[in-house]
Formats: C-alpha cells, sequence, structure tokens
C-alpha cells in the first residue's frame, strides 16, 4: 500500500448482476445508520476494505488495547436473486480532489463485480421535524425516476446538490456506464435520526426484495466523535452557512 | 475519466480559424450574463463538457429528478467566416495549481480546434454605480491594444490583477503562442449586473461582427447558489479584503 | 533530492532484528523527551536523515553561525542482543497525505534493516495532572496486548484516536506485515511533562532490557518555538477543539 | 509548459563561475529593494523567467493596456571576473511543497550555469528600530562563517528560522553540494526599510568586489499590492503570530 487509495480485498465472491448501496457518513447519520442496520441484519459478509491517504492519518483505539486504522469497509450479501455490495465507512474523503481518487477506485472495484447499478441512502436536511418522513429521490437517468416514482419515491422536491459520495459515485458512475439513484429520508439535519433511516431502509428493502427487521436499529444509534468531526470537515469543505439544505 | 480535468467531447465540429470566448463565473456576472445570453441567442451547440476533480465534489438536483455533475460546457457556433467557440460553466477551480491544470487542458483542446485568439468577459468592479458603463480591456499584445482602442475599448484604465480563468487562459495562451483580450464591463462589483453584461455582449458582438438581440438577457439572471459559494471561494483564495478592485 | 519525502543514509550499520523506537514531537513532548534521552544515554549513532517537501519549508540558524534544514533523524544502536533504531525529529508531517508518504518512507528503510516491530512513543493526555502516571499502551495485535500486560503496561483504558506518526507506524506497519506497539505516559496535555517522559523511559528500558540513567532528562526540557508551532497545526489539522484527548 | 514550475530561458549567457543573489519579496522587502536597485544599476540582462503553479493564479494589468504572468525572473551579469545570477520576482510560493518543488528547479538551473555559491538577501525583523543596521548572517558551511565574519558580517546573532526561498535556496542547495550564505539587513519588520536595503547592498557589493550608486535605491521604494498579499500569505502559511522574529 502506498501513497494513493488501496483496495484490499479480504474475501472472494462473485457477483452476476449486483446493486451496490452506499451509506458512508452524511446528514443525520441516515444512510450510515440504514446500511450498518443492513450489513448486520443480513449478516453480509466483509469483502474487502479501503485505505486512503484522503482519509485522517488517525488510528482507532479498541477497547481490546488494539488499533485500527480508519478505513471504509465493503460487504457482500448474495440469496438467491438477492445481491448486494454495501459500503460502510468511519469516514469521507474531505476533498474535491480526494473524493474524485477515492470514488473512481471504489468504481473500478464495483465494475470488477460486475455491479452496474447503484443505490446512495443519505439524509436530506430541511431544519423541520418530520412525524412521516418520505424518502426523496435523485437519479441518473429519467427512466430510473419513472421506475422508482411507482415504487413510492419522490423526485424533483429536493433541491441544491449532493455533496461527496452519495452525489460522487452516481455522478462518476454515470460517466462510466452505470446508473443509479440517491434514496434520501427526510430529516431535521441537525440531529442523528434512527426514525429517518428507519423509513428509508424499509423502502430501500421493498426496493431490493428483501425482508429486514428494523426494531433493533435505534439502539445502534451511537454517534462516535470520529465520525461527527469528519462530517464538520465535509461540510465545512464546501463553504456552506449550515447543514441543512444539503444531503451529504 | 480518471484523476484529472476531462474534457469530453459530445460533437465533432470543425474550425478554420475560430475566436474562443470565455465566460466563466466572475464579478457581478458580468462575463457569464452575457457569454450565457450569447450561446442562447446564436443557438451554439454544445460541442463538449469539461469535468474535473478540481471542481466541487457534489452534483446538482435538476427539477425532473436527475442529477448532473458539477462541470463547465464548450459551445460551437459557425455562420460564415463567424466561428466561435464559447466556454460556460458551473465554477472556476479554485486554487492555483487545479487553475493551471484546468487552463491548460482547455488551451490544448481550443489549440486542436485551430483556435489562435482568445477573449474573456469579465467585470471590472470599482465599487460605483454605472449608467453607463464603458468595457475596458487588458491585451496579451501591444498590437491588440491598437486594435481594439479603435473598436472603442479603454485600456489602460483598469488596475491591479486579473484572477482565474479570464487571467490565465490569456496569460498562459500567451506563453503557447495565442493572443487575446480580457474585456471587461465596468461594474459596482457587489451585484449582479446584467446591464454590464448589455454594453459588453454588444461590444463583442460588433467585434465579432454579429448581430444579437438583447432584451431578454435581464430576464436570464438568475444567480445559483452554488455560482455564489464558487465565485466567494475563489476570491477567499486571493486573501484578498473586498471583491472589488479586481476582476476575476 | 527532488520533490518526495528522502532519507539520506550517512552511516552503514547493520542489523539482524532491530526494535524500532519512535519519538516525534507529540502531546507533552512526553515521546520526544524520552527517546531524546534515549538517543543521548545510549550515545546512538545518527544512521540518516530525513528530508520532506512535507516538513516546513524553512532552515534553523544555529548558535554557530550555520544553518540546517528542518528534518528527522534516525540513531542506530547495537549492544549485545539488544539492537534499536530510534527516530528523533523536529516535525511531523501535517497533512494525512504527507504522514502517509512519509510513513510509507519510513517503513520501507525499516524493513531495509530487517524491523519488524516497533514501539512509538507519546503522552495520552486527558486534562488531569497525574502524581504516578501510568504508561498506557495499544498494540496492532491481541498477542502483543497480553504481552504487555504483562511487563505492566495498561490496555484498554486509552479511548479516541493515536494522531500522526506514533498511530501511522503501527497501522501502515501493519498493513505491511509489521507489529508494534503504542506506548503512552499519563499527561495533563497542556505543558510538557518530563515527569512521564521518565516513567514512560523506565518501561521502555525494562521492555528492551537496557539501563538507562534518568536524572538528566529534566534538564534537557527544552521546547524550542518550531516544535510547539508543528505541534499546533497538527492539532488544527484535526479539528479537534482541545489537545487533551487524543495523543500525538 | 504544463503543471509543473517552468524555467523559459530568454538569453544565453555562459558563466564560469557566478554567484547566485537571491532578492525575492521578504521582511521589510529588503532583500527585494537590494536585488532589484542591483539589477538596475549594473543593467544586468534577463536571462530567464519562470512561472509556476505554485505562483498566484492572476495576470498583472499593466499601464500599457497589456498583461503578464506573475513569475520571477533572472538576470545575469557579467564583467571580468564579477559573474552574477540575480534571482527577482513578484512572489514566492507559499506551501512548503511548493517551495520544495520552485526551489530544486531553480537548483538545477544554477547548477546548470555552473554556479556553487547562494548569497540569499533578506530582513530581519526584530521589532525595534535601527540608525545603523548592521548585516547579520547564516551560511551553510562553518568556514564561510569566518570568511564573512572578517568582512563585517555579523554570526550568531539571528535566531530562529529562515523561512521560504532564502533558507530553501541554501538548505536545499547544501543537500546538492552548494555553499551559501544568508545576509539579512537588522530591520524593525513592520515596514518597508530602504535605509537597511542600502546598507546590506553596501556589504554585498564590498563582498562581490562592484561598485554600486546607493542614492537611487529610495526613489524605488514601492510595494505592490501583490507583494504585500503573498507576503501575508507566506507569513499565515507558518502559523506565526508576528512577522518580526524570522526573515522569510
Amino acid at each position: 500500500m502506498k501513497n494513493e487509495t488501496y483496495i484490499r480485498v479480504v474475501r472472494d465472491m462473485k457477483f452476476k448482476n449486483p446493486v451496490v448501496i452506499e451509506g458512508l457518513p452524511g446528514i443525520g447519520l441516515v444512510g450510515k445508520l440504514a446500511a450498518e442496520h443492513l450489513v448486520r441484519e443480513l449478516e453480509a459478509k466483509r469483502i474487502a476494505e479501503i485505505y486512503s491517504p484522503h482519509f485522517p492519518h488517525q488510528v482507532i483505539m479498541r477497547k481490546n488495547g488494539t488499533i485500527r486504522m480508519l478505513r471504509n469497509v465493503i460487504y457482500g450479501y448474495k440469496k438467491g436473486k438477492v445481491e448486494l455490495i454495501i459500503l460502510l465507512g468511519d469516514v469521507q474523503a474531505v476533498t474535491s480532489e480526494a473524493q474524485f481518487e477515492v470514488t473512481n477506485k471504489m468504481l473500478d472495484y464495483f465494475k470488477s463485480l460486475n455491479a452496474k447499478r447503484i443505490y446512495t441512502l443519505g439524509g436530506y436536511g430541511s431544519g423541520k421535524y418530520f412525524d412521516k418522513p418520505r424518502v426523496l429521490g435523485a437519479a441518473t437517468h429519467k427512466r430510473l425516476v419513472e421506475e422508482f416514482e411507482k415504487r413510492g419515491v419522490v423526485f424533483g422536491e429536493s433541491k441544491g446538490t449532493i455533496i461527496g459520495a452519495a452525489g460522487m459515485l452516481l455522478g462518476l458512475g454515470k460517466l462510466q456506464g452505470m446508473e443509479g439513484v440517491c434514496l434520501m429520508g427526510e430529516t431535521h439535519g441537525a440531529y442523528v435520526d434512527a426514525n429517518s433511516a428507519k423509513v428509508l431502509l424499509k423502502k430501500l428493502s421493498e426496493i431490493i426484495g428483501i425482508t429486514v427487521k428494523l426494531d433493533a436499529l435505534d439502539k445502534r444509534v451511537k454517534v462516535d466523535k470520529i465520525t461527527e468531526q469528519e462530517m464538520k470537515k465535509l461540510e465545512e469543505s464546501e463553504g456552506k452557512e449550515g447543514p441543512l439544505s444539503y444531503i451529504r
């Protein structure tokens, strides 16, 4: 491993036509909570780890006395026709140059696993409280807008830009012939929102045709300091005044 | 597309001796408004898109539910002897290193289309209100100063530096054997100035020998958040106290 | 020497199975004080100098009228079965990208000297005063936790992350097949702590099986401006509010 | 010219054993004023221009209506045994990485002209007013300290570090087998100091064995905005509280 982003494959798993699901830290941690819960409920297997000079130069001290690098982790899941590649992680790269490098490395890997479709998960912060948050969408292609509207995803109501991996995986993926949808749970934006994550994961599981128990999701809400710091940096790197009007 | 600026040619258009016109976001959006109006009035054709890791890592959510990457777009126009290559875009690169990379890529492409002359458009902010703004100029060569003075462009009254693409395309272009003029509409600098853009576009159209209706220009004034943010960053990257004394 | 980190070997010294000891500037200068004292008491020999474009672009003016570049220095020591490679320095690289580059260069060099084990030294700041500071540990492997617990190092009580070289040498080293432990003297964090350095060095010397006189350590406490500045930068680069909860 | 620092040779001038004199912007502009005056009095010839993506992405608007890139310029002078290569410029690179790249390019060029010795000029700011400023020195080698002490340069009184080109040319030059002295005029540090520049240039001209009229130096004091901005950035890049205790 040298001075570029490095994907370390730890398990060889074959896929025919998998769907990529991204759940890195972002607004309200909505996407991260949903994707982490999915990985655990499905007992998805770790297939690769991503290390990058664009992630903070820190190692995490674990309770058992050992350390580990900050990283992203890719999980694989196969059951019948359902094939999933799920991307989790401690952090996202902060600058544009870094996001491009990391995202392109990921896309190369996803393509090597025959993936053509990507769902990125996030929160859409609007500064309001939602009793029944909806799932908003933004897609790479018009045909996907139509496909997902039928499934109850709301398009055309989210404004502004999608910052970071949730946007870049779709934007750069499209330039490389892939397609995808960003699925955003409505949320306030200023706090961690397990309820929005539940609604988002429920919709996602309908879309991919699986059943996931959602009860335990709340208990998993635990924002570690690092994630908070990194979110803050990502936000600052955009020069925005508030975190509410964009998803990350 | 990997980790450098990438020009994606979308239409093959041949030119003999085209003039490049740059209208990226800058002071008072004077140059951008003028160039965008020109593209629409002439119904110029999109010939290339520019993507860069030096542009913000965001995708724009469109009203129709789809997304697109932040980018610059190059348009082509040919009619009789008039051959134009017009550069528009959401953003400019922010750092010096990024501006050099992006500008050099653009110049390579412009030269491949046989371009030798570049007009960059901008506003010259002076903190005053102008009823009848003049068009100020700064040229790569003394002979161009003389040529454009005859056409009513005022030289030698603008002071300081030209920051960003409007300056770099001329500065780096000159080092590569090209020539050009920066045309600046006088403007206050603190607000979007459609009037200055009109005066600038009128002068430009005389120079290139075309007729453009200017009435609709005002209606197109719509500053999107992204452009404002990016302008702010570009400005901050220069460590300047105020936005008024330099064009961007 | 060009635009990357450069290790200039100044003395050829062979090792069979040396242990690397890192003592670059960090919290309370605990690790630096301990490692510097070790080098002087053992009269270890300078074997290499490290220069890097990621260190500040400054030269130090010495009292004798000459200058020298900011740098890191590697010392070697051999006596019987004890083989040590000790890393000291004025500064650490500040950004993640720089830390990765510098750390990887160092690891390549350490491996070329047959090193497989690394001890990184630091302070663990907790905002409290310690009469009898303990030595906390964090290891690359569970088996090292067990080995070092027997020697009185306390594991599992330090929380958060280890920032900079003390963490990166272990994290990146592990990815390259090396092993190691970060040894941290408990300290307040807001001032230079020679007492914690003494306790740390005492424990370290027991572990490596040598005897070191500790009396003179206090006299060597001299924080130069550069080190302070660099520590501040490293800290700021993490966007942290306080220096206390992480070791550097 | 692409995305690295580029030295454009504009005049072929041969040297046998020239001395390099550096006078880029720094504290009190002492070095810059002295070196610029020297170039004009000697009527030295422009031999090369240096352009860099690490210089600000701006072009300067000249009074005659033309523009030019920000740059450094190298002048050559030969008369009898006196052979000089003088480095002037609008700006210095701001980051460490950039300073290394630019300095290494310069050193390669100087070596290609057979230069082995470098004198860098600067101000040594101490927050005091000097009626009769002295010339302080810092050298690459002990033998130069002795040589220059005989000529009235004061060594061992300047403390801290030399930041930027004045330090890097010596530090990196020494690593490449060159030698040199940084000559610093004592100055307050908070304002442009033509008097210190005079004293410095007088001493320098004695050292290199030439006679230079100093009367006109005062009239040339004209701090342009760009230089001021760049100096500020360089200073900020070091995280220093005040500009006084270091030369730049």
